[in-house]
Parts: structure tokens; C-alpha cells; sequence
């Protein structure tokens, strides 16, 4: 049977883990999207309050978290950490599989650990409401969660598609009160210019970005928040892997290797980032992310300056790509359809600190049922993506004779995505060959840029 | 901000609480459905394997859970239990709220609490299946998990018109492995004999009860599991009000009054049973039952001998009874529409031990919203019910100038229900009128029954 390791609250991390100053070299300056040079903190004020652009910069290898984001987080962390004997059991396997649960939370991922800090610092600083951008839903439904928890307003703009197509992501954001507008929408000029020219658009992700943006510079009260990819997201999720490392003291083990599904890399970074520490400590730990074969952002894009969203609004920052305007087939893993990642994490693939794969996902869903009928927790898509790294590793140990210690994050629950398990089971779910012309022509446009 | 208290995994209780032996009369005979004599443990044979079947009629105050579903529990429980600070705060009031939370189980409700327990016997029994209905799919969902993890398969029946128009319940079981029909299927005379007669029956829980039964009866290696209503059902869900006794002297209060709402009456049973213990020996605590306006079954029915199920195969039981063809209007608190009551929740109504209370669903739509905004956890419909008894219990309290402690139950999380909140959110939820002709004509069917 499975095994259960928990913490008490005042477990509770006290410091997240800022991974910068351990990095071997410094992080690329970001670029104003306009001038291609150098932003100043000043910059972002607009978007940001002051709180948030100072751990995005940070030094400091501990950041202290605030008692009242402490007291938020414990709502429903330490989230569990579990050994997988029933999984193990049914693979035949002689390596040990562990898993951390980050389901628990109230929005069901592991997007709420941010959100909260987020919502603390800007209603700390006096900002009355926050915009963002949600495409299926998880960050804006975490935003909305977070949002209510410091009494702040929340506006999201939800690409069209994914606000005609899941209408439960949109109730669960207005049940927790937020305000929710399909975008394009009549709120931005952004919004009014693309509906003037395309009354019918589906909206994007970089559509909703750039309005939320807008809405956020154009408004005195309004912030901007983002669900993953900034320093300062990734450094608010090491929450996962902190605890994890206690966990696995209470297992007696070490793992071998630590499993991240991998979008815009905060969920990636979370689990990874402490044991990262360790590796440059000389741990022999091996850090692997996984992707999906239709977004392979880590396993085939390059490692240069590109901007964060399709509208070139967004800062230029070096990081892997398969540049800004690459549109991802439509798979259900939505959270992992993005076309860059986390200057961070792509720093420490640059450096060879980590590794990653991608699967198609098929392959995943076959995964997760399995994951689901043996250890009965049902998992998000996304998630999946890790079970199926985690089933792999398992499989080349066992074929090498070995016994492996292997660790993953399970990032949410796949309460939400009962449609695409629906589509898995009856046979209708669609693989998509790599994508190769449309990375090629997407690369093609990326930023020339004057800087190393 | 709201405060948790958890259990240690060696705080799983290691007895069920078995009320029988406390009630203050010996409960009435479950009779034969078609003798109307009592029925002796060898007429329940074909449907529960021999160690349920003792359970049913066990006089034993204590019967210790075996280690293995102490195990299984041990993937979700001890569930938290909190102190609804912020919703204090919302309310302004005096009183202060507790709640236990059983939404953390893998089906997401405390269905799952009895379905490993029922698991785990029939599998040691050597049965090889189990049959059973489904409504909206809560319990079908729950004893597919439960299954897989014994062992066993599973063939569920699930009401057509929710097969049909709720896809995702469906997609649940069927990713844990269960075989779904929708009801009337073809699988059984029952079913064929309706479809015969009208091909486009939208199916009824009794109906889908009747075919589960038969199924059984008619298979060797097969048995039959059912979720709520029985003595050893509501037994095994006193696992809840055990822990919550725990937590609250964690919490330094004994509560004033606990709820819970009330449908078949396992939910309630599970978090009151182990109060009432503490009431019969001389605790002043107060035990709450809610139920719908629409399904009035303790507050406006009577307490007679009726048959558990509309076809009159079940057994004839002394129950709280609407009639046994009453058919209650759609609510979305699918779990709360049915026509009787657990005999041994009936008996505690009979005794004054225990007090019920009705509320439309609006108004229950209305706390759960509030609920969720403030403690952050989305309420299934069902247990919306409580939240509103327990708002109302800390509103009287605030006008008696008294502080009251309120515990309740919050039996399931309602991320299958985001539907329900939508047309809420959108004002399109509709109330409905006492329905009180149709419950007065199914009254009048009532079996005429000689014994005491």
C-alpha cells in the first residue's frame, strides 16, 4: 500500500530558495522590448509593485516568506508526499517511486503557491485590483483563489477559445469572485483593435497577455500578475521542492533523479530548484524535465533572446525558444503549450545542471490511467507529462539491473479535464507529429539581438 | 486566518463507532419485500458477502478496522478540520465555525470512507465483482476507486439521463477501471423489460437499483455495494466524527451543535453518530441534519415501514419516508433526492435525539458561494446544505447575544458540479415550491405492514 509522509504546518518552508546566486554564471539582462537594451527596475513599476521587482533581482540566496503568505500557503500545505508502492507494485519495478501532490491546493495545481505571495505583496503596496491573462484556466482560477484570500479585485482576460469551450474554469474564477472577460475583449484597445479587423477571433495566449498588460499600465489601482515563467514565480514555487526534501529525509531516501513537467517552467522549477542546491553542492542527483513532443521548447528550441509572448509586448530575455509567434497543436495539456521557458531553467540547461524529454500525449494519458488506477488519484494532463518520465526511468533501471530513487511532481489534479480523459479512453485522442516547419518559420523571426 | 488541525496517519481511528447498542430501542426488523416478514442473514447472501451481513446486525459498540482498509484510508485521511476564520470574519459574527473536510478523499466526497471498507470484505470474501447503481456518480466513482485497489472489478449502473448529461462522473469510473451502463441497459431482464416498453426511458435511480440487485442475485462471483442508508454503512463513515472529536480537543471547544447534511444519511452518520454517543451519556451538544426543501424527508416525512427503493425489491425498512415513489424535483444536490432515510438516523429523529432542517437550493447556492470565497474550498452541492444551516445556527446565536461553536460537516468538493454554480451565477438556478401533492400520493402507497 501506499505510503504517506506529511509535515506539520510549522513545516511550512520559512525561507524560498532564490537559485540565482548558486548559478555559474549571472543571468542575461532582460530587454526593453522596444530598445532591445536593458531594463531598470523602474521599468516595471508600472506592472509590478516594488516587492515583486526586487525578488525578481535578488541576490539573496534565502528570501524570507512573510507570516501571512505562511498562514495562506497552510490552507493546504505541506501539500503530501507519497511512495507509489501500488504503481511500483504494478510495473514490476525494484526502483522506488515517490511523488509530491500539489492537488491539494484549492485551485487544484500547484499555480496557487505564487498566486498568494502575489496577491500579499501587491495588496501590501496599496494595489486595489490585479489583471492577468488565463488560457484554460489553472493561473486565473489561482488568481481569482488569491485574490479574495487579501481582498483584491481580479480581472482576467481568458483567451476566447478556452472561455466558449470550458465554461467550468470560467464559474470556478467567478465563484471566487473575480471578473472574467473572453479576449479579445471591448476592454483594451488591444482587444478593440483585433476585433475591428477580426470581429471572430479566437484570442491567444499573447492577445490575452497583451491586454492584461494594458490594462494593468493603464490603470493607477491595476497589477499585472503572471503565473510562471519570472524569477520571482519560480522562486514562490521552491516551496514544493523544500518541503520534498524533508519528506524524503522521513522516506530515508535521496532521489536519483527529480521529474518536472515543463511549460513555462515554474512547476518544473519548484520541484527541482532545491535539489538543484544540492547538485551544485555535489549531490549526484539528476534533474529531468518533460515536455510535450508538440511544444519541445527545452528538447528542440535554441537558447536566445526572444520575447515572452506573441505580440512583442513582453520583455526580450534569453531563454530556450521555438520562437514567439510557434502556435502549439491544440493538446490538452494547455499548461505546457508555451513557446519559451524560464530564464532560469534555461540557464541551468544551458549548463548542463539538467536534462529534459518529451512525449506524445498519448502516451502520457496511458500514463495517468495507469497512475490513476493504481495510486487513485486522478491527474492533470500536465502532470501526466512527469508520470510518464518517472514510468521511463523506472523501465531503463529495471533494464539495466539497477534500482533507482526516482521523485516527481504531481502538479495538479485532472478534475477539470475529464473531457480529454473521456476522448483518451474512447480511442479519439490524437497524436501530433513534431512540428518542425512551424518551429523553423517561428525561429526564423526571432530578435536579432546585440547583446552576449 | 483559518486554522488547520491535522491528524498524524496513527490517529486513522482504529474502531468503527457502531451506534446500535447506544440507541435507547432495539432497532425494528428489516422485512422481506415481498413475505413482509423479517428477513434472517442467509436472505442477504447473494447480495453482501457474511463479514457486512454482521456488521448489519452487529450489537459489538467497537468493531476494529481491519489494518489493510486502515491502510487505504490512509491515502486521504485523517481528513483536516478547520476553523472558518475568515468566514467568521465575513459574517461578523460570535459563534465560532468549524469544518471537517472529506472533499480531500479521491472521489472527492466521504463516499469513498465506506466504499474501501466494502471493498476489502467482499474481496476477501473471494467475490470477484461487485454491481451497483449510480445517481450523478459520487458513489459509482467512489466504489470504482475503491475496487481497483482491492482487486475487484466493478460494473456500475448509472442512471441514464446522468449518463447522458453528466459525461465526466462517467469518464471518472471508467478511468478507474469500472464497466458503466446506462440504466435501463440490456444487461439485465429488468432493464430489457423497460426498454420493451418505452426505448427512451431516461432511467431512475430505482430502476438502476433493481438492475444492480439483479446482477448480483444472478451472478455467483458477484455481490452488490451500496453507498448510504444501511447500518453498516453509516458505521464506516463514523471514521469522520471520530477524527473531528480528536481535532476539536486539538482546537481547545466542544461544538454547541454539528451538521450535516442529510441525504441517505451515511454523511450525516459519519460526523454525528460519534456526538451522539457523547450526547446519550449526557453531552449537551445538539446534532443538526439539512436536507433539500424539495426532498423533505425528515422534516416533512413519516416514520413508517417503506421499501428502500421505487420497484419494491429492496427490503421493507422503518425509515423517515417521503413514500417510496416519490420522485423529487432536479436538484443539482443530486446526493440529497431521495425518498427515505437511514433507519438508524430515522430512529434518532424518532427519539428526539437529533433535529432536521430544510433549505431551497438558492439559498443554499448562496452560502456555498460566500463559503468558497472566504475559506477558499469550492462546496459541492450537497454539502452546501450544511454551510447554510450553519450560517443560520451563527445568525440566531448573534440575535440570542450568544457565541455558539459550530461544527459541521463539509462532505465533498463540487468541481463536478461547476454547471450547478453557472447557471447560479448566472441567476438561472430555480427554487421549488414544497412539493407537497406529489409527496401526499406517494404517501398514500405506503406498504401496510403488522409489525410494531
Amino acid at each position: 500500500m501506499t505510503t504517506k509522509y506529511l509535515l506539520s504546518d510549522e513545516r511550512i518552508p520559512r525561507h524560498w530558495y532564490n537559485i540565482i546566486p548558486d548559478l555559474p554564471t549571472a543571468p542575461a539582462p532582460v530587454l526593453h522590448p522596444g530598445t532591445h537594451q536593458p531594463v531598470k527596475p523602474e521599468d516595471l513599476a508600472p506592472l509590478f509593485p516594488l516587492a515583486l521587482i526586487e525578488q525578481e533581482m535578488s541576490l539573496q540566496r534565502e528570501v524570507p516568506i512573510p507570516e501571512e503568505v505562511r498562514a495562506a500557503l497552510a490552507r493546504w500545505r505541506p501539500s503530501p508526499l507519497f511512495r507509489a508502492h501500488a504503481l511500483e507494485k504494478a510495473l514490476g519495478t525494484r526502483s522506488h517511486i515517490y511523488y509530491k501532490y500539489e492537488g491539494v491546493s484549492p485551485a487544484g495545481s500547484h499555480k496557487p503557491n505564487t498566486a498568494v505571495a502575489q496577491a500579499y505583496y501587491n495588496a501590501k503596496a496599496g494595489v486595489r485590483r490585479l489583471a492577468t491573462e488565463t488560457g484554460a484556466g489553472q493561473w486565473g482560477s489561482s488568481i481569482a483563489f488569491a485574490g479574495q484570500l487579501f481582498g483584491l479585485a481580479v480581472t482576467v482576460y481568458m483567451v476566447k477559445v478556452s472561455y466558449e469551450q470550458k465554461p467550468y474554469r470560467r464559474s470556478l474564477m467567478r465563484t471566487w469572485g473575480a471578473e472574467v472577460f473572453a479576449s479579445p475583449s471591448e476592454q483594451t484597445n488591444t482587444g478593440r483593435g483585433i476585433l475591428a479587423k477580426d470581429p471572430g477571433s479566437n484570442g491567444s495566449l499573447g492577445i490575452a497577455i497583451s491586454e492584461a498588460v494594458e490594462d494593468a499600465a493603464t490603470h493607477e489601482d491595476t497589477k499585472y500578475a503572471l503565473g510562471s515563467v519570472l524569477n520571482h514565480v519560480c522562486m514562490h514555487q521552491t516551496v514544493i521542492g523544500l518541503e520534498a526534501q524533508e519528506q524524503m529525509k522521513l522516506a530515508g531516501e535521496y532521489p536519483d533523479v527529480v521529474i518536472g513537467c515543463h511549460g513555462g517552467g515554474s512547476n518544473f522549477a519548484g520541484i527541482a530548484f532545491p535539489f538543484a542546491r544540492d547538485k551544485m553542492h555535489g549531490k549526484p542527483v539528476r534533474l529531468l524535465a518533460a515536455e510535450p513532443t508538440s511544444c519541445p521548447t527545452l528538447t528542440r528550441g535554441v537558447y536566445a533572446f526572444d520575447y515572452g509572448d506573441t505580440a512583442k509586448m513582453s520583455p526580450v530575455v534569453k531563454m530556450h525558444t521555438l520562437g514567439h509567434d510557434f502556435m502549439p497543436p491544440g493538446i490538452h495539456a494547455g499548461g505546457l503549450r508555451y513557446h519559451g521557458a524560464s530564464p532560469l531553467v534555461s540557464q541551468l540547461l544551458h549548463a548542463g545542471l539538467m536534462e529534459a524529454v518529451a512525449f506524445p500525449q498519448r502516451a502520457c494519458f496511458e500514463a495517468a490511467v495507469l497512475f490513476a488506477r493504481t495510486e487513485g488519484i486522478l491527474p492533470a494532463p500536465e502532470s501526466s507529462h512527469a508520470i510518464k518520465a518517472a514510468l521511463e526511468e523506472a523501465r531503463k533501471a529495471d533494464e539495466e539491473g539497477r534500482e533507482r530513487v526516482i521523485l516527481f511532481n504531481l502538479s495538479g489534479h485532472g478534475h477539470f479535464d475529464l473531457g480529454a480523459y473521456d476522448q483518451y479512453l474512447a480511442g479519439r485522442l490524437e497524436d501530433y507529429e513534431y512540428p518542425r516547419e512551424a518551429i523553423e518559420r517561428s525561429m526564423a523571426g526571432l530578435p536579432k539581438v546585440d547583446i552576449a
